[in-house]
């Protein structure tokens, strides 16, 4: 069985005071640690590429784990940030900076808040129907290079961050087969059009409120799960106020969806490894259901249960 | 089995003569034909995206067999010329104007000219894993929007095209596990900067010239097979030059190695299903043997069988 074996992360050095800058907008503590969620956010420093973000990520990963540079078999990149304009594509000058060996499988995925979900789905089949034994998977979506730093609804809400998940074998978490979805009719409540971020706020918070709990409510009923039987709920961080509103819809487990983002912010493909780094350790965790969902639009929910001889 | 049922392909009418695009940089007649290998090279009009050549070829791919919008439960669009920026992802802008489901797994796969094989594996180990019966894969992938028309390194070798990819059960032939390869350190030798794309074509012929047969030679070790095994070479038609460079590599079954990209040319990922779309159908071609390579730097070989029961 291939699955989540470990996780680690990367967020640059370089941040800046959430506060302050809700304040230079003229928003309240309040509406910045409530509404929004995040005090810090992250922003990649000039001359830094996704590729170093992925790097710095791997690197951690490494150094934390007995995985070895030689036994990686399949890189996959999330991202809609790559290096330069993504010709070639950002895995590629992954592999050859974090000395990975050339026997590999590289390729990047586009997709965004979704990614992660996706991503997991995508390198465990992969790896599964050709045999391979060790992968990793990377999240790496720097906003920060579409941001425009006067346009309120997107400066206040993103942070850089990378993230790195080895998939392997006897892993600490299976991966369920996760229900996806996809709406290209929303595309543009969120894109980028010369070179800047735009959003539309309200239509994105409505899409996430409706489609997510629907989705997540469809996901248990056809695994025969009730809402109490999923240990923690990790909902892709787009802000504080679209974790509270869907949580409201679970109201009697609404205390175990996960609301941490204050030191990242909405970070795109990375909140729900970063979530998770900090989570998959505990044992209490046993089943946890991951939903990602935003530019597209796209959603995808699954669930990750704990091996029991870990 | 997940294989191929069925492929069909999209081409932009609007084209240009290549030996008159060669006239008018002194290249001769025999250059065109025999070391570029295309006369005619297509081009999107203006206003034509690359969601549109997408679907264009799901359309046709939908007249020609009896694949129902509603069955389609994955879609994959490689390409690194999406729509835009490419956030959305171009996958997602397809659904929505090709009027597939919205209960569908959309994404885009960041690969050239090895994206095909790539792809094939991607979307056969997804729906293996999670049990979907019927995907499309697509390639697109416009060098003309990064294309210089004054760089006669490029503009004489690259075409438009996009082509769809039934993937679903009972197939006409199944793919077998590739092998696959990734050298970032060769980024730079086929890349996009500040929107134009150059090459260095010696170094990416000499990278093709010499890995890609290493590669199927090991490929054909590890299956225990024989070159005259294969019925039929299809390399991605990089050139005219590098095909014919390659099959000398394999005296014995040379006349095996296709070319033909006289109408289309460098069609980057587009190349390998163009040739699978004319050749599907014969029953002589029991076993094909695919590779694509270039962009990366990377590479990957697979073997299609022919189902005997079809």
């Amino acid at each position: 069985m291939t699955g989540i074996k470990a996780i680690a992360s990367f967020i640059p050095d370089n941040t800046l005071d959430n506060l302050e800058q809700g304040r230079s907008f003229g928003e309240s503590e309040e509406f910045i640690r409530e509404k929004i969620g995040a005090t810090r956010l992250a922003r990649m420093t000039d001359g830094m590429e996704t590729s170093d973000m992925a790097v710095g990520a791997i690197n951690a990963l490494f150094s934390q784990t007995g995985l070895k540079l030689e036994q990686v078999e399949a890189l996959v990149v999330v991202t809609q940030n790559p290096d330069g304009h993504g010709l070639p594509h950002t895995s590629a000058i992954v592999q050859s900076k974090a000395g990975l060996p050339t026997n590999i499988a590289a390729f990047d995925v586009s997709l965004g808040c979704s990614g992660y979900v996706y991503g997991l789905a995508i390198i465990k089949g992969l790896m599964a129907t050709t045999g391979m034994k060790n992968g990793i998977l990377v999240t790496a979506d720097p906003y920060s290079k579409v941001i425009d730093p006067k346009d309120r609804v997107t400066t206040l809400l993103f942070g850089d961050a990378a993230t790195a998940t080895w998939i392997g074998q006897d892993p600490l978490y299976d991966v369920v087969t996760p229900v996806f979805s996809t709406d290209g009719s929303g595309a543009e409540h969120l894109k980028v059009e010369e070179g800047v971020l735009s959003m539309n706020g309200r239509q994105v918070f409505n899409f996430a409120a409706t489609k997510v709990p629907q989705q997540i409510k469809e996901y248990l009923q056809q695994h025969q799960l009730q809402p109490q039987d999923i240990d923690l709920y990790c909902m892709h961080q787009g802000s504080a106020s679209i974790v509270s509103t869907i949580a409201r819809r679970f109201n009697e487990v609404a205390d175990r969806f996960v609301n941490d983002m204050d030191q990242t912010g909405n970070a795109v493909s990375s909140t729900l490894p970063l979530l998770l780094e900090k989570r998959i350790h505990d044992p209490a965790n046993g089943t946890i259901l991951l939903s990602g969902f935003g530019v597209g639009l796209s959603w995808a929910t699954t669930l990750l249960k704990r091996n029991e001889t870990c």
